[in-house]
């Protein structure tokens, strides 16, 4: 199969039909695949939100994934950039770099990107195919009101710390097909499957995003772990935030099984190592797609209604202080002492000291 | 160096000033590198042209190319897609992976990036960067009044078929650093150094493209090879073309050197083989970054104006014509009878067939 007999087969498909959850895209797709430019028609007063991400086999995603739920990832970790932008997603290019032309591959690849596409409306519209290793770079490009993007450096003194949905199972689910759980961590098989969706099918928090336009003050997905991204709010803005570790911690969705039934760690647990396996997962996992944003007390109530429209859960975890640095406390208010490092591509080990983002 | 410091350091500038053959693109970057998405701001009445490139290591590029250079091409290959367009380039993003962060590399690709880029007012507004097999993908977002845009699709029977600049060069240097250049054809240093250039460097036909808005019927860039992506625009039509070789081959920069002092051959000059060497570079070559457009015979005269303004060369090699397929004729009128292929990156033996596009 050539390449251009492979881009007819796969990758070119009418322009989708607008998503229900996505009304006033219809249209803006002027020409899709097929020509040496997509062409945009953007509506009056909107601006272009635009973000592009690459993953790598071996890096961002194990050579024996299945394709479908890549297919689906590739996409989502780009939504989930648009989400945090409070943009609504219109429509990706998707370049794709493969030792060979597999069929079944293709097939299982194109059905997953697609599943997703249409959900969010967001029409493929052109891209790049050739031989070389497994590599996929997709740039997606969404729409926002003028002036209503969400961005990292609103967040101002005495706003609440927010974060979506679940925390640090991707991170789990990571380390135990890498074999790096601890041996009396004697998870159900249900609890890993799940933790694994959460880590090969992260939900793009799209929805939420939109809902958030007016209320947020700031926003970012947490896509490198929470206290790195959380750097990078207050870098940008110029402050400081103090986070509760006793709120973020239950945020794997794995706590409960962990955490409640002792049973699971029976008289082997120990709240020195075990739970800090737990704090770190959360903190500092990695690849959890949810968003973190910022919005002033005033707006807790709309807060609360923008996560009740999205069908999206919300905790607030922590608060804006003027004081630089990030400061984790504990159950009891206490100070927690330790450091977590953010995933950084080319600094594995600790690149990013998350208590001083400075 | 991590990854956020890469970034800082060699990715991340002000918005460029607006070239000076730019006007009007100043202002459209609402937000460059540094938050989740870039944000743009389309000026009324303007569509959104996008394309995306991807370039492999060993498959687009030899691993000791000057970075420099390859910066340069990894935009070129994308601004061409604009210019083919008839579109304005505007901004783009990069999405990098790299074996390692090598300081050295990294200065001169991002010299070598930052130079064509500015050369157009195109601003760098975001991307990716990440460790893995060598790879540069980048997508470049351009602008075009709605309706404006050279489409592939607008060939009729009797236009004129022009090409820009010249063809085959960049054929003729990489089989030359491949070893595959007959061993009779010894072409002097000076001339493989400019046909390297021309591989290396090559130049995105930008200001043409614009001076063809409203002039050109349809036009494409020339990437794959003048047959193959004539086939492109003959399918997208529904039309077919003859194509006169004997002013193509001549458009191979090499072509003085090589005919004129038929020295350079000696009584080694052999038509049948040499003659084809030529012509299959010229024809099917690659690589050439060239518009490959064409025009009503109304148009000449703005052919002509267009190609002064812009200062390109631009030769008439040929005719639309009703009947489907591509038809080559010699000096004589006579038909051309060899086959040529394209290049295709997943069946690199004869995937297109130029005289039967359909």
């Amino acid at each position: 199969m050539g390449e251009f007999e492979l881009i007819a087969r796969y990758f070119t498909r009418p322009v989708p039909a607008t998503a229900p959850d996505a009304p006033g895209t219809a249209g803006r797709v002027v020409l899709g695949v097929g020509d040496d430019c997509a062409l945009l028609a953007p509506a009056p007063g909107m601006q272009l939100a635009v973000s592009s991400d690459m993953l790598v086999e071996g890096r961002h995603f194990f050579a024996d994934v299945a394709p479908e739920r890549l297919g689906h990832k590739a996409l989502a970790v780009n939504l989930s950039d648009l989400a945090a932008c409070g943009a609504r997603p219109l429509a990706f290019t998707l370049a794709l770099a493969l030792p060979e032309a597999d069929e079944d591959w293709l097939a299982g690849f194109a059905r997953g990107l697609f599943a997703l596409a249409d959900a969010h409306g967001c029409a493929l519209v052109g891209g790049d195919t050739t031989q070389g290793p497994r590599n996929l770079c997709i740039t997606v490009l969404g729409e926002v009101p003028a002036g209503q993007a969400l961005l990292r450096s609103g967040a101002r003194p005495g706003d609440d710390v927010y974060v979506s949905g679940t925390l640090g199972d991707a991170a789990l689910a990571l380390a135990a097909l890498q074999g790096r759980l601890p041996a009396h961590w004697r998870l159900p098989g249900a609890v890993l499957a799940a933790a694994r969706a959460r880590l090969e099918l992260p939900t793009p928090r799209v929805a939420l995003g939109l809902a958030l336009r007016g209320v947020a003050s700031s926003a970012i997905d947490v896509s490198d772990g929470l206290l790195g991204d959380l750097g990078h709010i207050l870098r940008a803005s110029g402050v400081g935030a103090c986070i509760d570790c006793s709120v973020t911690t239950p945020l794997i969705a794995a706590y409960a099984e962990l955490s409640s039934v002792r049973g699971q760690f029976g008289s082997e647990f120990d709240p020195a190592t075990d739970g800090e396996f737990l704090r770190r997962y959360t903190l500092a996992g990695g690849d959890d797609y949810e968003l973190l944003f910022t919005a002033a007390p005033a707006q807790r109530v709309a807060v609360a209604a923008a996560a009740l429209s999205s069908a999206t859960p919300v905790t607030r975890i922590g608060r804006i202080e003027a004081q630089p640095g990030l400061r984790l406390i504990d159950a009891q208010g206490q100070p927690v002492a330790a450091r977590y490092a953010s995933f950084d591509h080319f600094a594995p080990h600790a690149c990013t000291k998350a208590e001083k983002p400075e």
